[in-house]
């Protein structure tokens, strides 16, 4: 598919194709997977091409939410390629709505951009982002094209709940469990990986790098989440003790954690001897971190194909900090909390919905 | 407001303040707001402070469009004020629900900042933000913070509409009249004042420079337009003769306008010898354009508090250009199309959705 639309892409940069020609290029790349008949392409009234987008309203709860990646401060186009690109920016944004458990459906794509950038270049991110948001069944409604000094991505994703319920921040209580699905630290790993580290397996290095630039959004596992009566999650982006943080915060909750039932992947305990800091710290694994009672982690692990560790609990104890990792002996282990604040120190992102 | 809410804004940088202290700081804008107990803000579920915003649906057709605006390509911070640029971010986005006759509901917001901004330019910039957002009874439910070298802004709205009936680019049919909402050229008038050109009255001055940053976008005329029977419209942002152009392009029609029936200001027309070069091809004036047969303008005219011009019809002679201007006599006047071409020619703001 990337090939053969690759094919049909003069080579030339996008000042010479100009913005409406770009345009086409998205609007055809959305053409072929909008002809599925399926929702949610069927409930669009007006697609790309006019002042707004539109479609047929349900009766659930809507969901919105936005993220930016800008060149050199969430993205270093020395190491990323386009087709990365495209994919991780429409994955990061669809785990947000799998951490609300729901549903996404459209998207819209605003893209700033250097006149110097080759458009068989965008032509691989277009494509790369139509591929994954013809995975979930996304339909791209619209956007904006602009130029710019440099590269800044923002995608918006609207969705729906499946019920009436939703993964919440704010709801964690007193004696639940803390579990994660998947592994942490595999992303922050191949960020290591990528800064230098030296990986020789290709098949490692390629599990690595896909780990950090191609993440899967847990967007089936948050909906069964919901269905097995979990309450409270949050997609892990900034870092476990980050994330777990701001679950604590918004619920006004204290947390334990035991470092050593954070699960990391057998790849990465082997070749990075600081693989329980990036699993604590890293951040951007796109994982699930929620919290429940015991009968209903029980189910939870039934009922996902994915792992699905207990790390901790929601506890009363008076501890040092809201979050608090502790080693199988109960001693308590220090840790850099992680979760990069921007402007203050740099990179990462954090988003206020 | 504004002077009260500074009052309270110390004298720091961004990088100071912090992300989560930006996000605090928007979050606190937003809450005096929220508590008038009208929609859309009784609606929302979950704002400011998870994954994602979540609101009860209603019945109607959902509309969404967003916009970037880039710094030095949309906007140079030599000449507009942070206060200017909030309001503008918002209006532009606004203006293209007004498009769709669309009723706006929801923002998100995402902002990518370098850390040297003075937080209390920030601060100034999204109260701004805010009173238009109240104007417009538009909660903002979410968005995003991000470092970058250069100011980004990405604004999202989410709407719907008032019946089943939306403003279309693609429905102008043959004998329908062409008119506009106020008064054409005012803008780019603002901006050749902005760019050197004397006037000394500051009134005048005053009144340039707010057509050019605090536009007002037509967002209750658009939904009026819908219930006197319009079906096309479309806000003038790339300019006049770009706008009808793509209303002519969708439609698959040509049209025919008359240079000397164009509103234009009498400030403008008093001041710049160039106004009707102005008001053809300068835009950002976020009028509303559109396209209707006599009898629906007759009662649009008479629903609307503001002038409204007819310029032209949707035509089927055969003329040169999809868009044909001509004086008077039925003289065809030559024009350079403005609606500038990101990528190939610098400035202005182009969408797909």
């Amino acid at each position: 598919m990337l090939n053969k639309a690759n094919a049909i892409i003069p080579k030339m940069r996008l000042s010479e194709l100009g913005e409406f020609g770009l345009i086409n290029l998205i609007r055809n790349s959305s053409a072929r997977y909008e002809n599925s008949g399926r929702t949610p392409w069927q409930e669009v009234l007006v697609g790309i091409g006019d002042d707004a987008a539109a479609w047929q309203s349900d009766n659930h709860i809507q969901l919105a939410t936005t993220d930016t990646l800008v060149q050199d401060v969430h993205f270093d186009l020395d190491t990323i390629s386009w087709e990365e690109l495209g994919w991780k920016a429409l994955a990061v944004n669809l785990s947000d709505i799998a951490a609300m458990g729901g549903i996404p459906k459209y998207a819209l794509l605003s893209l700033a951009l250097p006149g110097e950038v080759e458009v068989e270049d965008i032509s691989k991110f277009i494509n790369s982002m139509m591929h994954l948001a013809r995975e979930f069944e996304i339909a791209i409604v619209g956007g904006n094209v602009a130029a710019s000094p440099n590269v800044v991505i923002t995608l918006t994703i609207i969705g729906s709940s499946k019920g009436q319920n939703l993964l919440k921040r704010s709801t964690a209580s007193f004696g639940e469990q803390i579990a994660v699905t998947g592994y942490l630290g595999s992303s922050a790993a191949g960020l290591e990986m990528l800064k230098g580290k030296a990986i020789s397996n290709p098949e490692i290095s390629n599990f690595l790098r896909r780990a950090h630039f191609k993440p899967m959004p847990k967007v089936k596992e948050g909906q069964i989440l919901i269905e097995q009566g979990v309450k409270t999650a949050i997609d892990i982006s900034d870092g476990l003790v980050a994330d777990l943080d701001h679950i604590c915060e918004s619920s006004k909750v204290n947390a334990k954690i035991r470092i050593d039932k954070v699960p990391v992947h057998p790849v990465v305990s082997a070749n990075f001897p600081n693989h329980q800091e990036l699993a604590l710290c890293g951040g951007e694994d796109y994982e699930l971190l929620f919290t429940a009672d015991e009968a209903t982690i029980g189910r939870v692990k039934q009922a996902l194909n994915c792992p699905v560790t207990v790390i901790g609990a929601i506890t009363k104890e008076k501890l040092p900090t809201r979050v608090t990792v502790v080693d199988s002996k109960g001693n308590i282990i220090p840790y850099n909390k992680g979760g990069w604040e921007h402007f203050k120190n740099g990179s990462s992102r954090v988003k206020f919905a």
